[in-house]
């Protein structure tokens, strides 16, 4: 069953495997500068309740190709929430103004009463450290261009598991393809939670491997998201070589690995390895316009 | 004599009787996508010396469907004021880069100021706790599109009125129509001041009255500002039931009353209530666009 | 050599007096509405580390009226820098979403940064106390409108002329000019820095001066730049009457003198100027928006 897309895109889960690929088709044309401006006279909401300005400005600016308005909240703290109005009420008075409603919010409980009253289609920009299912289509879509879709690639994923909502988001799109191989690379007590890696184990095949170094030479796509110094208690400087790269540590891997990463990064991806063939990050985050363009076009043929 | 729109609209009381129905004609319009793109190459300024959301979005989202560019000043407190320069000086040059200025202030006098040395016309989006002409135009726009124009009708006005910026506009709005009869329902040391009081008394027929429940049978339309917890000294609680709602207390209601409010609401407006024919306040909210586009409209028509 | 505008404008230096003569040719049709929409399609970066409003709204538009999409970064403190992103990384992301960047950072090196990193041209709009070029262009072009090019005329630069980056772009400037005179009048303390006064001194006559009084007489042009108390150790009063004007100085003054001011304003210029036929500073303030627009078009042109 394929996605009804005038819902939104609340959790990556809602898609499937075709609608993925359809997806990316449409992100080529965006690319290519052969879309249509079907949201001329439409107005898409941006409301964050979290900084951002990565995905922020990336969506207004998908908006804005399609030929929409983006209406964006800059500073939530000024909305009426403060004079003790309910989130419900909140979300109902948005929805009036706009066509779409763009959120992100810590709390995951509130992408839900958006479904329920914002009266629009609703995209999750990030629901705590729960989802972000429009950074793990922009993660995809970087290999589908390098290297197809990813069926029966080896993954690496390195750094904070715990925390990072581009990481589960990932790992759930990734459940939808074939024979894809998970490792994952995490210091103790930043692993994933066991009630998530309980959901997807028999969906997609995972190993725990404790230094990037040992199976390095394996991987197809290495994806780090950063650590964060004040996660850990002591011996910070230990981990060091065992959660970081460098232009050492890839010597030894394939030729065609991509090194991936929804960023921003700290030290343990140091600008040493920006000029190397196998840095693709860069690219990816250009792709953050196109994919989200797709992504609005795609709910808006679907009103 | 009827308004001359290329002033802008700084107080309810420019406009008559004539003015309001002919304004009305043309959201009526706007509401079936019935109007030219007339902001087209203009630019209009938004100027919030205080939070809004509510106002200030839908004034953007106006500005937007009818061509021009919305210029919105996110945050007053960069401006040059902070670096010593006068409300004069600010006003004089936003004025330059705006073809109407949107603009709330907490001192009334600003708006007097924006008037002389804007340049341009000025819309009053609140000013202090004494006017808010536009949203006393969607408030009588919404008793008009369910009942007509207001004349005969009798009103019950609720909550802290003596704060109320929407609530003198309505009642300076009110007095423009004919046989309108007030019924003014505060706790102590919240009704209307008597400087205005008197102002509007020879012109309208009104009541204060101690209790929602002994009157609400007689009512056509219940307007509900919120009473913030804050403004009590004491005994908080035990105003609870004479000044809010509850579906028990409009089971004595006319069939067709029309409950509305400017929102947020608090505790004296219930989600119960939310259900009932008779609540119109979210309907009320979703007519801030097209008045405002109406009013622009207007104002752009006059130039 | 004339500019190679596809790298934007960094630096006034990088202009000669041709450019300069072509640019204000620009501007006048700017003016008179004759002026392409080249914009459209294109995305405008604006990011201000500094507060700013009067050049940040005056770009935003000028954006805009071209065609263009102005992309704000209202908070910078919002980026990814405050989860430890170097600025090499933010300028690169950032780059990817617009074609142009028009930036504002206190540290003169984010400029040379962003002309390595973001990949688009890079328009200075105010390093630190250095450079400031479009302002200086608006500046002259006010003096080119009434008098045509600033041949042979002489200028008085008033003010805390240490800490104006308006000042030393204006200057860098005049030296492109013939025969200019710089009459230059400041309290002990805030005169030109040595270093910049040296690097100059071989390309303009100038004099340094103690009191405006004994030289208004002489001058084409007035150039204010306001003083803050702040600067002041002691005896503030004393310098009100060296360093500011009053319609009582002014009797001196040539009948076709020039009264100009980057503004804000504080003391030094006070409100009983404004209706002199001689205080042309808000005229000045009203050519922002058509200079920044002949900017921007140049650069797109150049793409």
């Amino acid at each position: 069953m394929t996605h009804d897309w005038s819902g939104g895109l609340t959790s990556i889960s809602d898609l499937d495997r075709t609608d993925v690929l359809k997806l990316f088709k449409l992100v080529d044309n965006c690319i290519k500068g052969k879309y249509e401006k079907i949201g001329l006279g439409r107005v898409i909401g941006l409301l964050f309740f979290e900084p951002s300005t990565r995905t922020r400005l990336s969506f207004e600016v998908a908006a804005h190709k399609i030929g929409a308005y983006p209406l964006v909240v800059h500073d939530p703290s000024t909305l009426s929430i403060s004079k003790g109005e309910s989130m419900e009420d909140t979300l109902r008075i948005l929805g009036n103004y706009c066509d779409i409603l763009i959120l992100r919010h810590k709390d995951p409980k509130t992408i839900r009463k958006a479904i329920r009253y914002a009266g629009v289609p609703v995209i999750n920009a990030g629901s705590g450290s729960v989802e972000h299912p429009t950074q793990s289509l922009i993660d995809i879509y970087t290999v589908y261009k390098f290297r197809g879709n990813p069926d029966g690639l080896t993954f690496g994923i390195m750094g904070d598991l715990k925390h990072s909502r581009a990481v589960h988001s990932l790992i759930m799109l990734l459940t939808k393809f074939d024979n894809v191989k998970l490792k994952l690379i995490s210091p103790k007590g930043l692993e994933l939670d066991e009630p998530f890696r309980k959901s997807i184990e028999s969906e997609i095949v995972l190993e725990e491997i404790s230094d990037i170094r040992s199976i390095i030479s394996e991987l197809d796509v290495l994806y780090i998201v950063r650590l964060q110094k004040e996660r850990f208690k002591e011996n910070y400087e230990k981990y060091i070589s065992s959660y970081s790269i460098s232009p050492e540590i890839l010597k030894k891997c394939k030729e065609d690995l991509l090194i991936l990463a929804p960023l921003p990064r700290t030290w343990e991806l140091p600008p040493s390895i920006d000029s190397l063939p196998q840095a693709k990050y860069f690219q990816q985050a250009s792709f953050g316009v196109p994919v989200r363009m797709a992504i609005l076009i795609s709910i808006l043929r679907a009103l």
